[in-house]
């Protein structure tokens, strides 16, 4: 049996989302043809057409499939790696410094990406990049809440959209520059920002690889 | 004489870098046809490739064209209005505010969507969004290196990059709001960090339209 007479199954509509959701990474959407998506997926273009009425349904879906992936494969992991909110924060941030290495400062943020892309001429679209950030930073809302090293003044939703901000806007300027120097600035500045609130990140990181800690 | 017979003259290179900028803002790069350039700039396609070899010779003139325009565009007044560095990077934040404004909140920074659309294909038009990028940050650091009440061991240069930062990861969450609390968000937290600085922004603020002062 070939690939692409595989059966219209809920796994089909799967492997269809999750190739879509790394070529409009790689690629953006505009430069992804549906024809590349259903050949990479190994599905014919019939059969994504059963699940996807349109190149913007399959958007749409996509960025439902990010908004759910959000918690288990980004967030879960990062609070179970660290014990406090600061350095979940960061923990956070190291993981997309992490992401970006890996493919040479290229690519940058799959959701950020489409907030630029598909944004103005598409409000579904727009709408959902837009729960797809206010879920990043309602989670990290919920770490920062939790810690009482920061004044009970801080407006921890702002400060944790800030987060975002910063995550993004060193992203972006990492991608440009070719080299992560532009990331490592601005979390840098706002290490210092978590200090100067009388949250400063403990110098002690436990590795994610829960590696048993050095004697002192 | 129509339009399109003018001759090919350094003023009609300018009006297509200038179209070709307007166009790549409001639509991006890889939607707009070269085709829509040239009839906008009511100049024939033949003229249009009279100065520019290919699409991607024209876009990295375009981004030469903002490079050269960032400080008479959009430094040199913010400066003029402003007497002291904190107020300054508020009244740049602020320009970029009331244009997100002026447009619904669509479109976002022309360099920042350069820097997620062209960045990975084209090493010299990310070069190009970079050098934009660094101008931009060079120029804040100038401001910042006069101001007295940052601390000395503030890295003044890292800290004209944070802004940029705030301003493009705010930016960017504003698209996908469609409304600017985003935006606002992040730069009251960038306040209340040039705060404890050392370095409040100063209540009154003078207006960039030079109004006489209150009397107090």
């Amino acid at each position: 049996m070939n690939a692409q007479d595989l059966p219209a199954s809920p796994e089909t509509r799967d492997r269809i989302l999750r190739t879509a959701f790394q070529l409009f990474h790689e690629q953006g959407f505009n430069a992804t043809g549906v024809a590349t998506i259903a050949r990479e997926a190994g599905v014919n273009p019939g059969s994504l057409y059963h699940f996807f009425d349109s190149k913007d349904d399959l958007l749409l879906a996509v960025l439902e499939f990010a908004l759910d992936l959000l918690g288990p494969a980004v967030m879960d992991p990062v609070e179970a790696s660290a014990d406090d909110a600061v350095a979940r924060v960061f923990a956070l941030l190291q993981r997309y410094r992490d992401g970006m290495q890996r493919v040479d400062c290229r690519m940058g943020c799959p959701i950020g990406n489409m907030a630029l892309e598909v944004s103005d001429g598409n409000a579904k679209a727009r709408a959902l990049v837009h729960r797809n950030f206010e879920r990043w930073a309602d989670r990290v809302d919920t770490w920062l809440r939790d810690d009482a090293r920061l004044p009970a003044s801080v407006d921890r939703r702002r400060l944790a959209r800030f987060v975002l901000t910063v995550m993004e806007g060193g992203l972006m300027q990492a991608r440009a520059a070719g080299t992560l120097a532009p990331f490592d600035d601005s979390v840098a500045v706002l290490r210092d920002y978590f200090s100067r609130l009388g949250a400063p990140l403990r110098q002690r990181r436990r590795a994610s690889g829960r590696k048993k800690p050095r004697k002192r």
